[in-house]
């Protein structure tokens, strides 16, 4: 992409994702109402610009002074969230033309994604207003920008969370609450993202064009339905995918998804082969649900480090500290060869010191590495997960650690123990390691183990299942990149 | 089959599952090394038949008189629990011979499955010594017995569970250790248990063909990685599933999890198709890890029940309750037609319910229903569902329920209400409901609320994948029955 086009690109957004000054257009005196929550969340997230809460009463909203409409505020605004029953959006545009506004973000919705004419109408009518008006559409029927650094929440409830480089793009509002949530509790952090709903002037391809440049985000998720250019998507994503990991969840990929689309955004699917084709020939990532979403941006946000990123695909498998290693070896196993992962032999070098560790009788020494019979001591559990990564044919090392069985045998402080031997090794050398902590009946020490780990930069996952699609995720990704020369 | 054969059977098992009274060789002084945990565990259970620790040494064992051996103990003795190292075997076995015991479950681990030559040899002569001997051998290499009413613990850790009607045999003891203890994080009760290791006397086939006609065991869960004789496990899953559910995970399916599962039990596997195909043949449930296996045992203990299970396959779905409903029912609707699950349409009259309840503009009022319109009203949301259960095309209904991105609209009390609601429309009609809470940042109040889902008898998970795919092995399952007139 030239250098020119990449500047325009970043220009035309800046308003949207780092507004100099905003206007909230649906305010009310109560602050639960949905538009004062927004004006609320605006704050919280430190948004330091001008602020401006609009309402035809006028009157005080957090001691900032409500104006009646954007016509009346003093100072420019660049970007406006409008949350007002749809009969009073033609007012509003004309109001946002003769403010001369950059970009307005409707949350209203009843448009087109409505199975009312009346609608549909309206929908069409906001377009060429905003096309004569000289400003762009958010939306409508969506949640907006949000963007960590720009001080726009996620959403009238949406909280300021650390600042990261995975930005996320959705056609779903739902979809994007629910990855930000899932953000908190695994430590996925965001930079920027967008929900763009019905998508009727800017559409989700436009917005992943931005992301694609946007020097701040380093890892993309989206979130489509369907779309109205489906070459121009594809042309998209594959440039995308060039510059950085893209995750892609199409959904309404069967017929009644489909018809759920049709109802919840107006989209047309093609087949889902279609799309799967397409995906996969841009080179992004295509992931089919909520938890694979977040499992796929995880894995990339805490491994692409250069200090981390596996050299080669090998991956070793250690389990069985208190949860009888046999049959979870030999389920790793399975679920590790389901995932087409390559889990090569030890070397002679790795099984003679692990027999050494670990001992022989009882022990399964091949890769998967069963330690139960260290007797979970946390130094022989330290030596063998070294040995193994000392193997020349191991970059990954990917560890089963059961708290709910393991805290059958062992106080908390033996598991915190262990755990911190994992953190202390993945900072003590280069080879990136992977956590599966599966849920149970001790979860909230198990959501401390996980947090600790996921501060050291270990992503962990509920299922052996889930931590190898995830791995396969990103080998395959960083594989075709060197291949490409990308 | 025959009814002497079934009395036959029971009576085989009855010293293994239901002994009179049980010794266990191997305690020592500190009650925290295994084979006095064990014997601890025992206590706990509230086995009240007489019971003998041994130990060469004698002395005392919390209360208990401690025989040097098993000839030294006074009265008859059922059942051994043997952890002792294997070379002392062989003493062992001569004295259980001697004291005509009816059946040793060995710990002990070393035979066939580790790879010197020396344990396969002992192995060898302990199945003749065994065989001369007049008593049967659990294991080895394995947990052994576990019954809730017999008072056998799973495991030196094993704790008295609730007492319920779901049995197991796994070749693995990790495996069903996290089995017992999933069973306690989500409400599923067992009967009895088994952990048959290399199975050198009694095999898995064994057990389950016990399990088959064990009237307290209403529902079987199944854990193999090979078997010796491949006709003699058709034909007794085939028996099986015709009497009762029956959820088979064959583990070693793939290369690395056959060489795996050569390493732990030294089983040989046959081919992954092979074990399918008997397995669907036979009418079983399919299952390939740890996640399904509970998924489905949980799903056929809770709604198996004649008041609760459906008599059809019309499955509703409801969701967005605070999460956004458009992206849900999009994705809620792509895992049910990926199970294959019927969504049938509403009926017009539900339809026109539904638009009084929850009104036009911007809901999606088709199956899946997205209830976010209802602003989570409590009363709108129980009218909602119960309309939508009142719909003679639907047999069962789903519900999604996102307890961390609802607990960042409301309050908790409101989440209980509604939970509340759901537990109420249970007790208060025929159709079965299905509970999906999936996990965020809020787990301590989401297992608070899947606990008393539980409690009521709604069997909850963890995503939309895992309940349509639980669904649909129950729906299945008893569409065959009903088909075949079993």
């Amino acid at each position: 992409m030239p250098k020119t086009s990449q500047q325009d690109l970043l220009q035309r957004f800046q308003p949207i994702f780092y507004p100099k000054s905003i206007a909230v257009v649906g305010v009310s005196q109560n602050t639960l109402k949905v538009g004062s929550s927004w004006f609320k969340a605006i704050i919280d997230m430190g948004f330091t610009g001008p602020l401006y809460p609009v309402n035809p009463h006028g009157g005080k909203l957090l001691g900032y002074r409500v104006y009646p409409n954007l016509r009346s505020i003093p100072g420019d605004v660049d970007y406006v969230v409008v949350s007002i029953p749809r009969d009073n959006v033609p007012a509003l545009l004309d109001d946002a033309a003769a403010k001369g506004v950059k970009a307005v973000h409707f949350f209203t919705a009843g448009f087109s994604e409505s199975s009312d004419a009346y609608g549909a109408e309206l929908e069409k009518k906001l377009v060429e207003k905003a096309r004569q008006g000289g400003f762009r559409v958010v939306g409508v029927n969506c949640l907006g920008a949000y963007s960590v650094e720009g001080g726009l929440p996620y959403g009238p409830v949406g909280r300021k969370g650390k600042l990261g480089s995975v930005s996320f793009v959705t056609q779903s509002g739902g979809i994007g609450e629910k990855l930000t949530e899932l953000g908190t509790a695994r430590g996925l952090y965001f930079n920027k993202g967008i929900s763009f709903g019905n998508g009727i002037d800017l559409d989700g391809p436009d917005y992943l064009e931005y992301l694609a440049v946007d020097p701040k985000t380093e890892i993309i998720g989206a979130y489509f339905e369907g779309t109205r250019n489906g070459d121009r998507l594809a042309e998209i994503i594959t440039k995308a995918a060039r510059a950085k990991p893209v995750v892609v969840w199409k959904a309404g990929r069967t017929d009644i998804g489909a018809a759920a689309a049709r109802s919840h955004t107006g989209s047309l699917a093609a087949s889902p082969a279609v799309w799967s084709t397409l995906i996969k020939q841009a080179g992004a990532i295509e992931v089919h649900n909520i938890e694979d979403l977040s499992d796929a941006l995880l894995i990339f946000q805490m491994l692409q480090r250069p200090q981390n990123k596996p050299q080669g695909n090998g991956i070793a498998v250690i389990g069985g500290m208190a949860d009888g290693g046999g049959g979870i070896s030999v389920s790793a196993s399975d679920a590790c060869a389901d995932a087409r992962l390559n889990i090569p032999q030890l070397t002679k070098e790795t099984r003679d010191k692990l027999i050494d560790i670990i001992g022989h009788v009882g022990s399964i020494l091949r890769n998967p590495v069963d330690v139960s019979q260290t007797g979970s001591n946390p130094d022989r559990i330290r030596q063998a997960a070294q040995a193994v990564l000392d193997d020349p044919n191991i970059d990954l090392l990917l560890v089963q650690q059961d708290i709910g069985v393991f805290l059958r045998y062992f106080p908390f402080e033996v598991a915190r123990t262990v755990n911190n031997i994992f953190i202390d090794l993945k900072n003590k050398q280069h080879k990136p390691l992977v956590l599966v902590l599966p849920p149970g009946t001790h979860e909230a020490e198990r959501v401390q183990l996980e947090q600790d780990l996921a501060r050291a930069y270990i992503p962990v996952f509920p299922s052996m299942e889930r931590a190898a699609r995830a791995i396969k995720s990103f080998t395959q990704y960083w594989q075709r990149r060197s291949s490409t020369g990308d």
